[in-house]
Parts: structure tokens; sequence; C-alpha cells
């Protein structure tokens, strides 16, 4: 009688948050500081100090009822010029308010972006390079597309346009590309995007109909190197659409403030972002939380503390390296991915869990045999997680 | 190539929404004062003042990795139990923490629970009385449902069982209900509730299977008379859903929060409560905005001032009656509900505009030849407003 897919889903809730659950009770049962909880993003590093300034601000400076009250759907007009001022700085683009749409975070922008493009029913496809975010799935699949996923170098987890050739065909709606990527850290050079772009434009061209990027973008700012470019999608491929959040940026994951960018220059710009804004309207947003669009407004641009990010990605990487394990050098994103020591990931996790730390299997992330370690953490847990890392490698004979 | 389904509902904004943005376009062109916007239901009256004190001693007092971090999904404990100790204290019931989920206002909170119930194209249907907030229409049909409008009384706006009688079928998934209404103002009484259950209740019986009330409480506090009582629905009919939002009781639109209520009682109670978080999961809400939820652990309970909000009905009612004009009396809610002049109804409001008021034509509203009046603005803008109204009814030959 009820709808059984949502059910299912709200039943088997997402394997992060699952563990996120569990490991809130576990610390209740035996202590903060004995549960080594790697399973969810959520940043340990505080929004940069001029949020709370401008949080204080707003509220001493501003009318309550222009604070709380409703903004446009589409965003603060303020908010939305600040952000394409920041973006046309940085990227040398000539975005405008009206390209921007203010969401509840980037699983909205995505959610948003894909309910505006897919048509239900049509035999629609969303391809997703692996590894990938689970809700990738979620969203593509409840949004009415079929969802394929196109394998990458099992070593670098680098694009290989052979294999997304393979993928792709005339259904394909739109493709999803994470940058820094969760899970795996890994970064997209310019050679790749440029290769990609080359590739879609060309089959754009024989398909007759345009195929979408969909750059999810919540990690572009966490690189730990200065030597590390994350290319701009726009300045390469015209139908890109920007999913962007604040959640890792300025440390605000549950706040819900992000959005979606539509360049002039995509195929149907006009028309998408009308169905971007329905699908707003369909799905309940009415619109982003207003005290945080002003605070974006202010604070647009401005980063968290990364080098504390660093010094975990450094410390947890040459360790886990020096106990035996094996993971590809995260660029940025704040994930470790690492080879788990037997072919069962899952069964690798439970075995982790007795030493009570808290690692994500990888198969819904698209890479079997995989787990995903989050490092926004304390520098102190990433320390005392040390010994339970280093005997879990030796039950594997490792070390 | 889009979906246009989307990209329709897009482009024709809702009449509100429109009526808005032109507002602010208007006011930008001849001043502030000059125009006289009756359109959106964007309380005038600020946050009760322990809103932003609460919102200082959070940041004053509180880490900020747990102040704007992730909740569950479900939404902060806390949070959860002091609603629910505060419902229960109130009505008597004995809710818990786990019967409530917390959602981005009540758009999003009739948004995942119509996606729970609906089986697509599956022929539910969805009942709404008229007159209904018209988006009710736009996320029960994209859900998935028909969408079916209830007549009610033609002078009193109350629902009359025979009606409903008519309209409820075994497709029959779900009925809104929403007291006080928007946009009538009207209170549905303690009788009516009761036939309305007891009708319910037999149907359920003659069907076979569950009939749920999904109750949009968006101005349960709202009411002017100290005698008025709003039925609290669980305690009548145990399908009952109820969709609650701050938006209004404590003046924060903007911000996007408010819950669901799933009680014990309710038919498949938890499997519901599931889909309820599957369909969170599947629309990208991930969880309700993290520091308006910490302010409503301290703030649950309290009200806005009401006493602006009376002064400014009585005084426009008084007015426009005197005026000529025809209009229900309203119990609750912040809007007056009155008969256009002429048949046509955006007629009426296209002269309306002519004068500077922008008052909403409830054709969508299903109540063809009605205006909605949002009287929650400034008590000013209601007494410069009157020689406008003046005018218009004197255009009709009234006053």
């Amino acid at each position: 009688m009820l709808n059984t897919k949502m059910q299912e889903l709200g039943e088997n809730r997402s394997v992060i948050r699952d563990l996120f659950e569990y490991g809130k009770k576990r610390k209740a049962e035996i202590g903060e500081d004995k549960v080594f909880d790697f399973s969810l993003g959520n940043p340990c590093v505080p929004a940069p100090d001029p949020v709370n300034e401008t949080i204080y601000d707003l509220l001493d400076s501003q009318d309550d009822v222009y604070l709380h009250g409703y903004t446009s759907a589409q965003g603060d007009l303020l908010t939305r010029r600040t952000i394409a001022a920041d973006l046309n700085r940085r990227f040398g683009t000539s975005f405008q308010a009206d390209n921007l749409y203010m969401t509840c975070g980037a699983a909205a922008s995505l959610k948003l972006s894909l309910t505006a493009l897919i048509v239900p029913d049509a035999g629609d496809e969303v391809l997703a390079f692996a590894p990938f975010f689970p809700e990738y799935r979620v969203f593509a699949e409840t949004a009415g597309a079929a969802f394929r996923i196109v394998p990458t170098d099992p070593e670098t987890f680098q694009i290989r346009i052979p294999e997304l050739e393979k993928a792709v065909g005339r259904n394909t709606k739109a493709i999803l590309i994470n940058s820094p990527n969760n899970p795996s850290g890994v970064v997209y050079p310019e050679a790749v995007i440029r290769d990609l772009s080359a590739f879609l434009a060309e089959k754009e061209k024989e398909y007759g109909h345009p195929i979408y990027l969909i750059a999810d973008e919540p990690y572009r700012e966490l690189v730990y190197h200065s030597g590390t470019v994350v290319p701009y999608l726009p300045n390469y491929y015209p139908d890109t659409l920007v999913c962007y959040s604040y959640s890792k940026s300025l440390s605000l994951p549950g706040e819900r403030i992000g959005y979606i960018l539509v360049p002039d220059e995509a195929a149907d710009s006009k028309a998408l972002y009308a169905a971007i804004c329905g699908a707003g309207r369909a799905l309940g947003y009415v619109c982003a939380p207003s005290l945080m669009q002003h605070v974006i407004a202010a604070c647009d641009g401005m980063v968290s503390d990364l080098e504390a990010y660093r010094v975990n990605r450094d410390l947890l990487y040459q360790s886990l390296v020096s106990f035996g394990y094996t993971c590809v050098h995260p660029d940025g994103a704040f994930y470790l991915f690492v080879k788990a020591m037997e072919p069962d990931a899952s069964a690798f996790c439970e075995r982790a869990k007795k030493h009570e730390l808290l690692l994500v299997p990888a198969d819904s992330f698209g890479a079997p045999g995989y787990v995903r370690i989050a490092y926004c953490v304390t520098e102190e847990q990433i320390r005392n997680s040390l010994p339970a890392f280093r005997a879990l490698a030796e039950e594997y004979g490792k070390g």
C-alpha cells in the first residue's frame, strides 16, 4: 500500500549513515574516545571565524523579518551576485546572478539537476565514474533514469575514455563527475578533462543532442598541494552544470546550503534553469535557508583551515602504508581509499569494527574490495586509532 | 529533451510567487510604501526574542562542529524529544522522539509524506478540501497521484461530509486538511472533525485499507480568540500524519524548519516512517538545517506576537466590509478571503493592480471568484492601502 521503494530506501539506510548511527550508540556505550569513527564526511575543522561573526553581525544589524524571511525561490539576489562575481574572478567566466540557483546543499543540487534533466520512463541514462558517492544512484534512479557505472583505471582511479566510450549511448542524458573525488581523493587533471570534453562534444554531434556533465564540486577547495589545479569544467565543456555545496569548504554540512550553476553556454540553458526551478517547486524546496544565504553573501570564497586536513592525510597515509595497507595517494577531499585486506570489504569492515574502527566498505561506491576512511576527524583520533589499524593489519599477517 | 513537466512548473511560477516578484520590481520603480503587496504569507511580525537570543547563546557556548554539523537524517534527538514533550503536554498524547522526522518546512513535510504514501502509476488519489494551498496539487501530482478537490459550503467553507462522500473512493490514499485554513482563515470545529473521523473510519472498513489524513498545520497557533479550539487530529483519527512548520508560529519562513509526526497508532506506522526517511533520502534532503534544529530545541512552543495580526485582521475586515466587500470572517491564519467584484477573479486582481494592490486570485486555490489577501503585513501598510481598496470598490459601484 505504501511506496515500497521509499520504504526500502528508508529501511536500508546508506551504509555511511548506518555506521554513523552505530558509532553514536557505541560511543555512548564505551566512551567517545574509544570509538574511531571514520564513517562520515562531517568536517572536524570549524567554520572560518567570519561565518559566526557574520551571523552575529546580521542579527545585530538586520531586520529580523528580512533575515529569516522567504527569499526568491532562486535565492537572494545579493548572494547570487556575490557568488557570480567570485567565480568570474577566479575562473575568468562571466556569470550573472541568473545563472545561479541557491539550494539546500549538494544533495539537493544534484537531485534538482537530475529531476530537471530526466524524462521519466523515456529510457534516459545517467553515468558516473567509479568510485562514486553512492547516493548518486539513488538520486538518478528515483528521478526515473537508469544508472550506469563507468569503470576507471584500477590503480589510479583516473578516467579512461575507452571505458567511457563503451558506456555512452544515445540514451545518455548526463554524466556525474566529482573531482576531487569522494571516495578516492583523486583529482582529474586538465589533460583528462580536455580529452573528456572533446570526446563528449563528438558524441553530442553524433547523437544530435546534448550530453550534460554534472560537476559535483563540494571538495573543489580541498586540495593539499599548491600545484594541484582542479579544472573548472564550464571552461572546457559548455554543457556543464556545477553543483556546489558549502558543507566542506565552510564546514557547514548540517546547514544545507549550496547552489546550481547553469551557464548561458549550456544547451537549452534557459529552459534547463526553468526546469530546475520547477523541480525545486515540485520537490518542496521553496528556498534555501535564508540566514545561511545571507552568510554566504559575506563569506563566499573563504575556506576552512585546510592545514589540519593535510596533517591528517599525511599522518594517516604514511602510517597505513607503513602498516602494510595499500591506498591511492589522495590529492584532495578528505578521504583515504584503502584496499581491504580480504576480497570482501564488508567482512573486512566487520573485523575493523572489533577494533572499534568504523570504516565504510566501498561496494556501494562501485569499487568492491575497497574501504573509505574519512580523515576529517581530529588529529588526536587518528593518533589514537593507529594501534588499532596496526593490530587489524597484523590479523591479516601484515605490518 | 528536458523534463517538460518541470520546465512548465518553473516557467509558470505559482501565482503567489509571481506576484511577489512583481511586487519587488514595482517597489523598486515607485517606492516601497507605494505598493500594497498582500501576496505572500511572509510574516511581518519578527521572531520571538528568544529565537535570536538562542542563536547568540548557541554560537557562544557550543562547539561549531556540533552546531553546523550533520544531524541524524531524522533530526537531532534533543530537538525531537523537546517537540514530543511539548505535544504531549498540550494534547495529552504520548509521542516519543521516534514519532518525529525533522524537515525543511511544511512544503518538505507534505512532499515527503505524499512521496512515502503514493505508489506511482497505481491510480492513487489525493483529496483536498476547497479552498486549498495550490502547491498541494503540484506535490501530489508530481508524486504520481491524481488530485481531487472536495467542495465545501460555499458560504462558510466548512467541510460537508456528503461532498466528501462523493469524492472518496477505493483509490483514495490520503486527504489533505489545513486548519486554520490558507486561504480562508476558517477553523474546522470539533464537531466537524468528529464527523469526518467517523466517516473515514467507516470508509476504511469498507475498502479494507487505510485512508490517511495529512494535517498541514503551519497556522495551528495563529487563532485570535481564546475560545477557538483547533482540534488535534491524531486524537480523533489514528491514521493522521501531522505536517508542521515553524514558518508562521516563530516567523522563520526562510529558514525552512518543520517536522512530520507519525503516531504509533497510524496504520503501518513503522513502515510509513521508514518510507518518509526513504523519501527524504531520494529527494536529497539529508537533514533539516542544523542551527535551526538547535534553535527549535530551545524555542519550540513559543509563538510570535499574535496581537499585531489580530489588529490587522480586525482593521482590514471591518474596513473592507464597510467598503462593500464580502468576505468570510477568519478565525485564524493571516488571510482574508474576499469575493471578487466581478466573476473573473484574475480580471479583478488586474484592476486592483492599477491601484497598486497586489491580491492573489484564488482560482488555483479551488475557489474561483475569490481573492486572497495576506494581512501578515505592517498595520501601516493596511492603513495606507485603505483608500485604494475603497477606490477599487467604487469602480464597481460599491461603497
